[in-house]
C-alpha cells in the first residue's frame, strides 16, 4: 500500500523550519508496512495545494497532508482542499462547541477567529474534536486523505493515535511482510563498512542501505516478501552474516543510541558514572540524561570551562595546567581522576580540547581534543584530532567519551555486547 | 526565479534520516531571492527520480536535487538522471585522476568501486573535482540543474561555494526586491502574537507569518516589491510596528539564538556566569558553549544529579535537602548561590526540577521546575509547571532559565534590548 506525504507552510520552503513531521510519519508508515511513495513540501499556496493533493490520490493508495489547519490568516488548506476537491467548507458543530466549552473557561468573549478551526470541507470526519487538535479524515475517491496540524506535537499524537489504526483497516491482504533493522555503527567510515559486507554475498532479496549521519554510519537492513516465514529466516540469517563482519563497530541497533547503550552497560555493571567536560560544555551529560531513569547510573558532572573550576572543583592543581596547559593529556588525565575522587563514583569521564573556531596552535591544532578515563584498577588518556567546525568537532569528542566508555565496559566482560545483539535472532 | 528541490534517498522516505539538506538549500535559496516552487523526498527509485526531474525543468527555472550521487550500491541518481534526460553516462577524466591520487596516499590497489563516482551522464559539469565531493551542474533545456551529495556537510558546502554563485549569474532582472526577518518571540502563545499584530492593521503587501517552534513562536516578516526602496520603507515601518505592540517578548531576530542574545547581554555587561543543572543535565551549559567565545562570560558548571553533587559542588545542606526535597524553592536558591560563591562569578543560575517521565507527586507532578537565580544584590526563585514530554519539559527549563537571565539582565538596563533592534532600521 503504497502513501504518499505532503507537508504545507510558508515556514517549510523557505527552510526557516526543518520538517520533522514528515520524517516522523514516514517513520511510522514506514514501520507499519507502508510504502512512501514520495513526499511533498510546498508554501501556503491553495493552487499548489490542490495540485499536489490531486497528484496524490491519483496515484497512491492513502495521503497524509500536514500543515495549514491553524486559524492564524495563513493557514490556507482547508480552502485548498474545498477548491481542488469540490467539497465546501462547512462548520463542524462538534468542533465548535469544544472551542466553545473551552474559551468559557476564560473569557466571554465571542469565538472570533478560532471560529475558522471548525470550517471543513464537505465529508470531512474530525480526528479527536474534543481534544482542541485540529484534524480530520476525508475518503475521496473512495482513498483516504487525512489531514493534520503542522505543530509537531499534535501532528505526531493524532498520526500514531488515529491515522495508523484507521490505516491498518484499509486493504490489509496488500501488505508484504517487512523485516527491517538498522545496525548503528561508529568509528568505521562507509565505504569500509560496504566494503566488508560487499564480502558477504548476499542474496538479491536482501536491500542494503548505507546512510552516514554524522558522527555514525546506519546500516539498513530491509527483507520483504509475501509469505512470512521466508522473509523472517532470510531477516535472521542477514543479521547474523552482518553482526560477524562488522563485530563491535556496531554499537547498537534502531534507535538505541550511544548514550544508552552506555546506560544500559553501566546499569547491568552497577557502576557509576561522573564527567568532567570542558570543550564539549555539558554537552555528554546533556545526551546521557536525555535518558529518563538515567540517575542510576550517572551522578552527575563538572563544567569545568573555565581553568578556575579545574581547579577549585576537579582538584586539577594551577602548576599542572600552567605547566601542560588544559588541553593536555595530563590535566585530561587529573581531570578524570578529580571528578572521580570527588563525587566518588566508580568510572570518572574527562574531555579537554579545542573545538575551536578559535584557539588553535600548531602543536595543539582545532580538533585536538583528549579524553581521559579513571577507573579503579587504571587511568588512560586517549589523543585525538578531529576535523569540522565546532559543532562537528564538540559532538565526534561526546560520542568518542561515550565509546570509549562503551568499549571499557565490554572489555570488562567475557560476553561481547554484539553476542546480545545475537541472541535476539 | 523559481527552483525546485528534489532529495533522494530510501532512509529519507523511510523517516529513518530527517532531511536537513533541503531545509538548509530552501533557506540560502530563499534568502538569495529565490522562490522555492516545492520541495521532494523521494526512495532510491530511477524511475521516481526521473519523473520528478522532468516535471521540475518543466515548471521551475532551476532544479537542486540532493542525494544518491555516492559509491554505493544503492547510489542510483546518475543512472536515473542519464535514463530521464537521455545522457548517457561517461567518465570524468579529472574526478578519476583526484580518486587516483587519494589512493596512491593509502593504497597500490585499483580504483575498484570508486571509480562509480566518476561516471556522469553526458554534459555534467563537475562543481569540485579536486575535493572529493561529488556534485555537478547540468544545463537542461537552458535550465541550470544541480547535483549535491546528501551527506549534510558536502551538501551545504557545494550549495554555500558553488550552487549559489553559478546561480545568481542567471536571469539576474527577475528577481523582486526583497525583505524578510525573522522575530523570535518566547513566552507568548502564537494566538496571543497573532490577535496582538491583528491590531495593527498592516498593508495587504506585508507578509506575515506564525510558526509555533517549540519553545518559541517565530513571526516572520516578508515584503517584495519590484522597487527596492518601497520594498525597504515599508519593511522598517512594518519592523517598528511590530516591536511595538510585541515588546520584549520578542528576545531576538533571524538566527540569534536565546543563548547567543543572553550571551552578547553578559558580554557587554562584563558579567560572569556559572550555572548549577540538576533536572536540565547539561543542557543549559550545552546551549551557552555552542556559542565560540562563550568562555568570555561562562566560567562553568555544575551538574548535580545526584544529591551527593548537590552537597559537595554547591554546598547545599544535606538537612535542607532532606528537610526541602531537591525539588524546592529553597534548594533552588541555595545550589544558585552555592555555584555563584565556590566559582566567583557574578551571577549563579540554578535549575532543579522533575523532568519525567516518573519521579512526581501530588504535590510536585512532572514538570515542577525551580529556576533559581544568584547576583550581587539579590536571590530570586521562579516556579514554573511545565507540560509535555521529558524532552519538552528539559527544554521548557533551559529556555526558561535562559530569558530569566535575559530579562534581569535588561532590567539593569535603562535601554531595553528591542530598542537596539530599532536601531536598526
Amino acid at each position: 500500500m503504497k502513501v504518499e506525504i505532503i507537508a504545507i507552510g510558508d515556514e517549510l520552503t523557505s527552510g526557516r523550519i526543518l520538517n520533522t513531521t514528515s520524517s516522523f510519519a514516514a517513520r511510522n508508515l514506514f514501520e507499519a508496512g507502508y510504502e512512501i511513495y514520495a513526499m511533498h513540501t510546498i508554501g501556503d499556496s491553495p493552487s499548489l495545494i490542490g495540485e499536489a493533493l490531486k497528484r496524490a490520490i491519483d496515484r497512491v493508495d492513502a495521503v497524509l497532508v500536514t500543515g495549514g489547519l491553524g486559524n492564524t490568516d495563513d493557514d490556507l488548506t482547508n480552502e485548498a482542499v474545498s477548491r481542488a476537491l469540490n467539497r465546501p467548507t462547512m462548520p463542524n458543530l462538534e468542533i465548535l462547541s469544544s472551542i466553545r466549552a473551552y474559551l468559557d473557561e476564560i473569557t466571554t468573549e465571542p469565538v472570533g477567529k478560532l471560529e475558522k478551526l471548525a470550517w471543513l470541507p464537505e465529508g470531512a470526519q474530525a480526528l479527536s474534536p474534543q481534544s482542541r487538535m485540529a484534524g480530520y479524515q476525508l475518503i475521496h475517491e473512495d482513498k483516504p486523505v487525512f489531514f493534520l496540524p503542522g505543530v509537531p506535537n499534535q501532528m505526531k499524537q493524532l498520526l500514531v493515535d488515529h491515522v495508523l489504526p484507521i490505516l491498518s483497516t484499509w486493504h490489509k491482504d496488500h501488505h508484504l511482510a517487512t523485516y527491517q533493522t538498522i545496525f548503528r555503527i561508529f568509528n568505521l567510515p562507509e565505504t569500509e563498512v560496504n566494503r566488508k559486507i560487499s564480502t558477504l554475498d548476499l542474496p538479491t532479496d536482501v536491500h542494503i542501505g548505507y546512510y552516514p549521519v554524522f558522527p555514525e554510519v546506519h546500516l539498513s537492513l530491509i527483507v520483504r516478501d509475501k509469505k512470512n516465514n521466508n522473509a523472517k529466516r532470510l531477516f535472521r540469517s542477514s543479521c547474523k552474516a552482518i553482526l560477524t563482519v562488522l563485530g563491535d563497530a556496531i554499537y547498537g541497533q534502531d534507535r538505541e543510541s550511544m548514550e544508552r547503550v552506555v546506560g544500559r552497560l553501566l546499569q547491568k555493571k552497577s557502576l557509576q558514572l561522573a564527567i568532567a567536560e570542558s570543550c564539549t560544555g555539558g554537552l555528554i551529560s546533556k545526551k546521557i540524561t536525555d535518558t529518563p531513569g538515567s540517575s542510576a547510573y550517572f551522578l552527575g558532572g563538572v563544567i569545568s570551562y573555565a581553568n578556575s573550576f579545574k581547579n577549585d572543583y576537579l582538584d586539577v592543581s594551577l602548576q599542572l595546567l600552567d605547566q601542560c596547559g588544559a588541553v593536555s593529556r595530563e590535566v585530561a588525565e587529573a581531570m578524570a581522576v578529580g571528578v572521580r575522587n570527588n563525587s566518588g563514583s566508580d568510572i570518572g569521564l574527562a574531555v579537554t580540547g579545542i573545538a575551536g573556531p578559535d584557539g588553535g596552535t600548531d602543536e595543539k591544532p582545532v580538533g585536538t581534543v583528549y579524553i581521559g578515563i579513571a577507573a579503579s584498577e587504571e587511568n588512560w588518556v586517549t589523543r585525538f584530532r578531529f576535523s569540522g567546525d565546532r559543532w562537528q568537532i564538540r559532538n565526534m569528542a561526546a560520542q568518542s567519551g561515550l565509546d570509549l566508555i562503551r568499549k571499557y565496559l565490554l572489555q570488562q566482560d567475557t560476553e561481547k555486547q554484539h553476542s546480545q545483539i545475537f541472541e535476539q535472532y
